[in-house]
């Protein structure tokens, strides 16, 4: 779960910082944005669970996983052709694991399987709210496409997992898998629920 | 307080779930949308008074309410004509019910009168506030309307009371009467305090 | 601290207060977005390191400071020709003071140093992203002139100062000092760090 949680607060700080190379910011202002990213889901969970101080805070693994990623948006952005496709699929991959740790973390503080999926997928779309909303842009989660119902199912093997006693060590790869992959076919193939039409 | 709490969750996520509609949401974003509005005013009491986990994650009756009023939502949408009229009269009715609900909580936590109406008065803003930025609209707190001096109006009518020994029993149903009432009226005739008009 | 603490509040309520005139808010509307620019900083901290009540809450002292402040603003703002410069000005020196504030907060719960002037960091530019996302314009930290990395480099003083056995006494004047000076320095002279340029 720890290694889940690191590879997602890259790959998510990666979404972060291209996200600001995007916006122009300078470097500073490209790692705050990767590091907002990358932590604000695991804050809020952990915030919301009693687990203080949190994890990002209290170890300095996530403030350095986001300066690397930030670090590598800043200088490989030269060589970066599409940026807006890079920050999708990070932010996916991210997506997925994210949903899972924070679905087994709602879980050990004692949430019951439905609202701990529900907190799982928090976490998974909390980065990239405070992402979203910190640079003035409309959160990827009210465009339109699948994206916090990925999260929830994903979550959601992992929370109903435990409750049938199948181990973790199934289920996490399985829903970050689900998760990952219902998000990025539901973004190649255009898929989307259908919108309301109000007159 | 048990039950005003949870009709003030079922006409915030109504206010939620109909900005959706307006915002032409898929129907998970509705959810999302009418959720976020319903319960992030008591996250944040829950999470400042150290409440943790928040009742609205604890329990599944939030969740399952704002769920109900989202669907309302996407599926009446289409007999509704005045969705703006119906958003500012669910939001005045919620931010009442949790004016007075977020100002005993508070009380409980030993807050003492005046910052416990203050902490109800967030409670009571909180939500409106989390569902415009969400969607990226400049919160109603700030367009010039008389409504968050209506929240802490209701909230002051608990927090005093309780101090000078009157029940909740009496204080809730005056002090949400006259937040609700003192916002529906200010909406509707036009009431307003004098704006700064800086040169 | 304490003291500092105040003064940080005072001169955060200024920037919001002033911010509320320029955006012709109503006198209310001025207080409300004074206090969240006094205070959302300081409740991030106290949140994320458990120190539930805040102190912003547990007492009334922050809430009458920014009352004070937001109607220096609502009835001052006719002789006040430069809200502009008012705003930045009074925004870096409460930049200066919580990076300072915060970063001792956050030693005192036990964070490293380097993670304790990141959460000083964070308080004081916490009160600033809340101000300028609640009437909707993009953050001051990422407008390209160098903003967080001063509250950071106040922060280490105090934080590296502390883990060296160096009193507060000393470190505390010092952080600040160097916080604002740059801060105001790098406005002055269009200071900046070379923005990303992607293709």
């Amino acid at each position: 779960m720890f290694w889940l949680d690191l590879v997602g607060t890259f790959v998510f700080a990666l979404s972060g910082g291209l996200c600001g190379v995007q916006k122009r910011l300078d470097p500073f202002g490209v790692v705050v944005l990767a590091f907002a990213a990358a932590i604000s889901g695991g804050l809020l969970r952990d915030v919301l669970i009693g687990a203080v101080p949190p994890a990002a805070l209290a170890t300095w693994y996530y403030l350095a996983v986001s300066a690397v990623a930030a670090g590598a948006c800043y200088f490989a952005h030269g060589t970066i052709q599409r940026l807006a496709t890079l920050i999708a699929v990070s932010d996916a991959i991210g997506l997925g694991l994210f949903a899972v740790v924070g679905a087994r973390k709602a879980l050990n503080a004692g949430l019951s399987p439905v609202m701990a999926a529900v907190l799982g997928m928090l976490t998974a779309i909390g980065g990239g709210i405070a992402r979203d909303i910190l640079i003035n842009r409309t959160p990827m989660i009210f465009r339109g496409e699948i994206y916090a119902l990925a999260a929830l199912a994903g979550a959601c093997i992992v929370t109903f997992g435990a409750a049938a006693d199948i181990p973790d060590a199934i289920t996490a790869p399985m829903g970050a898998f689900l998760a990952i992959s219902l998000r990025l076919v539901a973004m190649r193939q255009g898929w989307s629920l259908p919108r309301a039409r109000p007159r």
